[in-house]
């Protein structure tokens, strides 16, 4: 390390610190360990998730927005889970040579969504790498005692409804990459934007909290999350493809395609949503949209729970093949 | 991937999912996140710390032992804290290619220290990277509210005391690369034993959380570690290099060196220990000393907390110039 570049315990104290003040229970970075005072009557939900680069995000991208993305796609998994999200820690593994300036500007980025999501940086570890930039965020969340829907309460009869739209993170890879054509440049570039920001639906978080029997964030593609919640709740899901809510700049793309049901298939099996797919009892459901209504991101009921097993895809009742693409990560 | 490798779906329900058996917080592992029960009158105490292969551990350092170093790397900082472990989330980074072989390897160790240490897993997630071998663990501890050391509580006429022995980790590295000479093989082995698979001090944990004014576990080097504590509790430290405790490899190590003095400071400011170093009142040694002993784990006093700034060395009375290298990762 040259002698000019500050090192481990200068970036901690000048980028790191100030991320963590006005929580006691980051003890100014100054500890091995964050120490949270326990709440009872609630539970603490945790989600871990990493990112590397040339996997998770591009060489390339803007840090801060790495940094943000990070955040975010921990911040979904609490959302999902109807818990409030207030700290996290951080793990941050950097090339050699990384510059103070790419550091400066990733602290930036956790600054700023800090600021949106009311959270505060909590502890973690800061390392060095012969690999790619790799980072992990453990971010933490509090939801009243036994109130965290599971993926497995899932029942016959209940409804699945999703937040927001399907297809624009995987779109919006396509985008980031420039291997999306045909689209006017603003398109391509809001799509872009949404792969490199999702947005964690915190809004939904006491609605799902109060009315989802199963629920996750999208991350693998919408019908291979559902196959999740199938799986782990012992139900089979019926999806009408035709009901999934898809945005203007996707509703764009798809009137280019020469075949329709296909290209839906192709958003809703994409994957990096980050929207909210949960099953809520059919007597909840004018509730759940009315209420999602107010919070000011819309649900869609895209389909219904039934016994058996496995998720049944149809577009305009007619059934749609699903291959094993829909059920694993690409 | 090819078709006969199990993917990652397979590979948690398959190595994983056994780790986390007994512990609802942990869901099966089929969810996105932990939910775990807060506890009145207790603080949660958690640590967050990374391995990366070829700057954490060796290069075809046996995998089982990376797993438990993992694990115990943090286990480590929740002695230090006061705080019983009980689980932890858990980040794999995989190089492509990596084979399920491996991976079982890595699994099988942390199933034997999950044993050893009473701590099950709880969530995470696993990736795949261009880059080393990454892992990164979030271990869990509670403690009674309000009684974790932190590293900002020595005061002038306090007591420094450090478990174990001082050196072997910075040994055990030499010892490892194949660069320690002179030494009996038995002994060699033993120290890159030590580097590889250090002992959390959790039978002192307890003892900590009643007596440490200021607590933290030796990594940087035990030098460097007491500067911190220095520097948060805004005191200076006196530390007697002659009573630094060592092991008796360490001492056959010296027996071979020119110069004593410089060597016990290769020692001190060598790190990962994993050993607890901590201040504690003065009326509270012979219970903290004859405590340790009866814990299986000796402690020895090395100095004390004085007014001032910094840390100040001696040997047999004399002082030892210490350079930044105590104060600084190397």
């Amino acid at each position: 390390m040259s002698a000019d570049l500050p090192d481990e315990f200068e970036t901690i104290a000048r980028l790191f610190r100030p991320l963590a003040e006005g929580d006691p229970a980051a003890r100014g970075l100054l500890d091995d360990a964050a120490v949270l005072p326990g709440r009872g009557g609630h539970d603490l939900v945790l989600s871990k998730d990493a990112l590397v680069e040339g996997v998770h995000f591009l060489h390339g991208d803007p840090i801060d927005l790495v940094a943000r993305k990070l955040l975010r796609v921990n911040l979904s998994d609490l959302a999902a889970k109807g818990a409030e999200p207030f700290g996290y820690l951080l793990v941050t593994a950097w090339p050699n040579g990384t510059s103070f300036a790419s550091k400066e500007r990733f602290a930036a980025g956790l600054a700023e969504d800090q600021r949106a999501f009311g959270v505060r940086l909590l502890g973690g570890d800061t390392v060095s790498t012969p690999g790619p930039l790799t980072f992990s965020v453990t971010a933490l969340g509090w939801v009243p005692h036994g109130r965290a829907p599971a993926r497995s309460g899932a029942r016959p009869g209940d409804v699945v409804v999703v937040s927001g739209s399907i297809g624009d993170g995987w779109l919006g890879l396509r985008a980031a990459r420039g291997e999306l054509h045909g689209l006017e440049a603003a398109r391509l570039e809001a799509l872009a934007r949404h792969y490199r920001l999702p947005e964690p639906r915190l809004p939904l978080l006491k609605l799902v909290r109060e009315a989802a029997t199963a629920s996750l964030d999208v991350s693998d593609g919408l019908i291979a999350d559902l196959g999740h919640i199938a799986a782990a709740s012992g139900v089979a899901i019926d999806v009408e493809l035709d009901r999934v809510p898809v945005s203007r700049a996707a509703r764009a793309w798809l009137d280019n395609r020469t075949d329709p049901v296909v290209s839906r298939l192709d958003l809703a099996t994409g994957g990096d949503d980050y929207e909210i797919a949960c099953t809520v009892r059919h007597d909840q459901l004018d509730l759940v949209l009315k209420g999602a209504e107010r919070a000011g991101v819309p649900m869609h009921a895209i389909g219904r729970v039934t016994a058996g097993q496995g998720v049944r895809v149809t577009f305009e009742g007619d059934p749609v093949p699903v291959d094993r693409t829909g059920w694993k990560h690409g």
